[in-house]
């Protein structure tokens, strides 16, 4: 059995990788107007004075000062023109014998020439040679990242051409007999049990940001591809990133690879996701083996690639940091450090951090993420109302013109969110699903505005109401009602199971996939058994959780599992039989405060709007006869 | 005399702009992972799941968990290749009959096949469907602007392709007949006296960087020519940009020409720079007309184009603002907006904003400045220590690892910071030239911690220690010397006016050229002529003021005046006669908070160099002795 060759902290890692490369000393002289984000090589000078000579600053006539001092209110001076004023436009040249420009706005023309009635003084109006640019000075020295402000700079010090670092070339190598190239084979027919190779369209893209010249290759299967294929990029690309077959199975040929053809540094770094992470040296150039789990891909890319393009164009990659709070414990494994993808919700000046799924195939854990927080490997993760710093992966001035739901997820959002983005492009509604309860919890603690809940009280079958008056004494709050639905038995087109009612998930042979806990569904589910007399016990895949009604009806229809509850309109999305079991409220739940806000009136006009019942209608199972009613308004006693 | 149309308000003037265009509908469709920084035109429904099958989460063999319930560390329980287990690597899906995945790791292989020693469950080792991404799943909403991350996101849920929004085109049309286009004309010939068109150049740059597809034509120079690429270019391009012509010189056509072929909507907008911004509609498209002066047109550009932007785009320009503080009082006319370029000196957790130049013509005011600060019309400019509000224009990250130096300009400042930047590429030292006297002010007032200083005591003949202990009583500072110079008079090559000591400036012919008050060498220079008893009077451009070494070289160089104070660095680096008058200390004052950091020892480390010193002696005019030195400590009794 294959193991690492041994697990070193991510710092030391990064340490040996820079310890193998140079910066880039090759140089490129391009047009200056074209080297915006690029790196100078040497500091640039200006070339010549900027203006050149003297010239007018205004649209006028140019004289010599010493002609106008008699002018006066009462005894204006006359000049000649073409002798003792010439006229010019702002930038013009300054004639040989002129030191001052009177402005257009006050002389009077005449057919003798110009008449003024105010002396001029030396310089007047006159840009001096210089001004701006002295010929000589140094405008920017080596290692500075060229800005579009800067080819400004560069033109008008009469620079045409710019050194800058010649850009570190990169491979991709894509490897792997399950992926396909979905160029190749654009059906996406999901029978082909191939999985898309997105990794690498994406590490390119990642490299590309930040400063390398990337291309990929084609994916490669064997060991003998990999190999000739490594050797040859070893003498045409400063680095090689192969993606994957870094891990132990039986085609994890790169370490094999870089042992055969040059030096393995090490393999294995504590850090989680990118633990496989693995890197050598071939023919003198660092070549990785980055894990083939996208979320565990783009973490090893972070934490090595970025700081070796730092190293090789001698510059730095652009990362904004913010602090946030925890809104409750994060636990971590203590001996590995972990790189979590968060949410973050704006909180008036503060940040709270809500995880994302942690599992290193989830990459819409990084796409959706905010930021990125990394848990030192010497703790055991943090506390509630921790202080942490977090690398920001979206630009920070989106963040707080979002709108943060926390709570039960429905396909309303999506459609409210579209609508929201479409009126007010530079708004958005972020949505973390966490369940109605766990949304009622957040929303009592203060850490959001809004929450989104379904909650059963078994005890007089009214939703939301009483559960949020139990929980949520001590703020002042209101519910919006954003449709009714109907939630129901998912099941197998032609219901094979002949499943009638919730009595059924019981019966022998059916499998059975449940929601979290905390979910409205769930608790629903629970209230039903415990009315019917229904054990749990007796329900086949009681235990097996799903966090969304869309997971519930893809396992069905897949035939992971025969049956399970969701919403009608998840039902009718995937074609699926559906059994009917209760109507319930799915409310939007917000504080006083909140609601008092013109960014709230905008989103309630949506939720009232014809657009937004029409769509809802359209997607089936809603009903709207309710939707964008205030139910119920509380205040503290 | 013409005159503007009227001067409206900046936002008065956006609003007439945004009234006139509409979100562009064209749509491009392209491939997933090219659309980097392009803004969605539909919402984005995943249309695979993903993983699309059940796979394996890790490498080892596919077994049904209810063959493995017997397994126990004593009776291991042996499964047959092919039959009970099926080898396989993460990512393969589940061959049909098996439901667990046991880890490589975790059997012992034999010719009879895998021996095991515990049960597996349900779904051990299983990627369920749609874990990752659920077919159907809303991922993006209509008007998202897709980031690098979000790419990777669409090729995992089999998106192959993407509807983005048609850039909108713009194009630049640069007029005038005192430019030119330095690319035709690179002999860079001060003596053609024209102007190096940069604006268009920098405005193509700016326009694609916020999103448009941008162009630009060649440099008109008649009413004709203009008016008839305007005709054509409304027939071809969403937005037009013309520049300059904007004002009221005597070929100042813009307004004419698009009064001619459309509608002007105003002319003149009551901010500075840019005021004689000007806009109209021809054949349906916007039409600017912007200022020739580069730091105008920039302004403009900022003011009207990105607003434009977002609008066309249903998006948002990303702009990135901090809170600062006003060192010293700064006034501003009042009834009209002024925007402000600064420099931001970070002072732990505050900012303080310096204004740069005010001047419209002096583009290095904008490529030096860190951001820009809008003063309203309504207001007379900001008292001292007044909270404001600053748009960046560099990326935050990059300004609390600068070094900021306030105070006396000299060259080895350039080379201080080219030899930084070459070891810290990450770091960056900046300074700002408001000579020593101010430079002392603000060391004393603690905006700086470091101050570059050549101030004489006339008392004692003694440079900067008595000086800075009067005014700096209250902190803890140090002198360091960074060289002695040598200080003269710069004249014409071969002395034509044969001047031999500081007495010669005010002879009859002689034309002066100053620096400000506050400068080392303007103290210099008055201590001199004190001494000697020369009246001030005398001197022909006594009050004609410079402030740097440089624009005095330049200006004798050019023959604008015949003699002014420099240090002899100058003199040689223009090929300039010196005669020299005083030799004198420039050093950096420095607290000692400051000088306790890792990073002014790295500094410090930088000016003790052999290279320092070389690269010092190589220009000229220094004196390397003391170079290093700690030349005083003070310490507050």
């Amino acid at each position: 059995m294959k193991r690492y060759l041994e697990t070193i902290k991510s710092a030391d890692a990064v340490r040996r990788v820079l310890d193998q490369v140079r910066r880039i000393e090759d140089e490129e002289y391009l047009p200056a107007h074209s080297c915006r984000d690029r790196i100078t090589t040497r500091p640039v000078f200006a070339q010549r004075s900027n203006p050149p000579f003297l010239c007018s600053a205004m649209d006028g006539y140019a004289t010599s000062f010493a002609k106008t001092l008699e002018a006066d209110l009462t005894l204006p001076v006359t000049l000649t023109l073409g002798f003792d004023a010439f006229p010019l436009n702002t930038g013009d040249p300054l004639p040989n014998t002129t030191d001052a420009v009177i402005m257009v706005e006050e002389v009077e023309r005449s057919d003798a020439g110009i008449t003024i009635r105010k002396p001029a003084y030396l310089w007047q109006n006159v840009r001096m040679i210089g001004e701006d640019i002295i010929e000589g000075d140094m405008l920017f020295p080596a290692n500075h990242k060229i800005r579009t402000l800067d080819t400004g700079m560069f033109l008008s010090a009469g620079i045409t051409h710019v050194h800058v670092r010649r850009k570190p070339s990169l491979l991709v190598i894509p490897t792997g007999k399950e992926l396909i190239d979905i160029y190749d084979n654009p059906s996406q027919d999901p029978e082909a049990h191939r999985l898309v190779d997105f990794n690498s369209y994406l590490l390119v893209n990642m490299a590309e940001e930040i400063g390398f010249h990337a291309e990929k290759s084609k994916i490669l299967i064997t060991k003998k591809e990999l190999s000739s294929t490594v050797h040859q990029a070893s003498q045409e690309f400063d680095v090689i990133i192969i993606n994957a077959g870094s891990s132990a199975g039986s085609e994890d040929f790169t370490e094999g690879v870089i042992r055969e053809l040059g030096t393995l540094i090490f393999h294995g770094v504590s850090m989680m996701p990118g633990k496989p992470t693995l890197f050598g040296v071939v023919n003198g150039k660092p070549v990785f083996g980055i894990p083939g789990y996208p979320v565990s891909a783009t973490t090893s890319f972070k934490v090595f690639l970025e700081p070796l393009c730092e190293k090789l164009l001698a510059t730095t990659v652009n990362k904004e940091f913010v602090s946030c709070l925890t809104p409750y414990k994060i636990p971590s494994r203590i001996g590995i450090e972990e790189i979590l993808r968060v949410n973050l919700i704006d909180k008036g000046d503060q940040f709270y951090a809500f995880p994302l799924p942690r599992g290193a195939s989830i990459y819409s854990s990084l796409a959706n993420a905010d930021g990125l927080i990394r848990v030192p490997e010497n703790i055991e993760g943090f506390d509630e109302g921790e202080s942490i710093t977090c690398e920001l992966l979206r630009n920070k001035s989106e963040l707080n013109k979002r709108t943060h739901i926390i709570g039960s997820h429905d396909l309303s959002l999506g459609i409210l969110r579209d609508m929201l983005k479409n009126r007010f492009p530079d708004q958005d509604l972020i949505s973390t699903h966490v369940g109605s309860m766990s949304g009622i919890m957040a929303f009592r603690k203060g850490i959001t505005d809004l929450c989104t809940t379904h909650v059963l009280d078994e005890n007089d079958n009214v939703y939301n109401i009483n559960v949020v008056k139990r929980y949520v004494p001590e703020r002042n709050w209101l519910l919006v009602n954003i449709a009714k639905r109907t939630q129901g038995l998912i099941v197998q087109k032609g219901n094979p199971k002949s499943l009638s009612g919730i009595v059924d998930i019981a019966k022998n042979g059916v499998t059975f996939v449940n929601r979290q806990i905390g979910s409205g569904t769930r608790i629903l589910l629970d209230a039903m058994l415990k009315e019917k007399g229904v054990s749990k016990d007796l329900i086949k895949g009681y235990e097996r959780e799903e966090s969304s009604h869309n997971a519930i009806a893809i396992l069905v229809r897949e035939g992971v599992a025969d049956t399970g509850i969701a919403i009608h309109a998840v039902a009718r999305a995937f074609s699926l039989g559906f059994i009917p079991l209760a109507e319930e409220d799915y409310d939007l739940l917000i504080t006083k405060e909140f609601s008092e806000t013109t960014r709230f009136q905008s989103l309630l006009a949506l939720i009232r709007s014809d657009e937004f019942k029409n769509r809802l209608i359209e997607v089936g199972g809603y009903n709207t006869e309710g939707t964008g009613e205030i139910k119920y308004v509380y205040e503290v006693q």
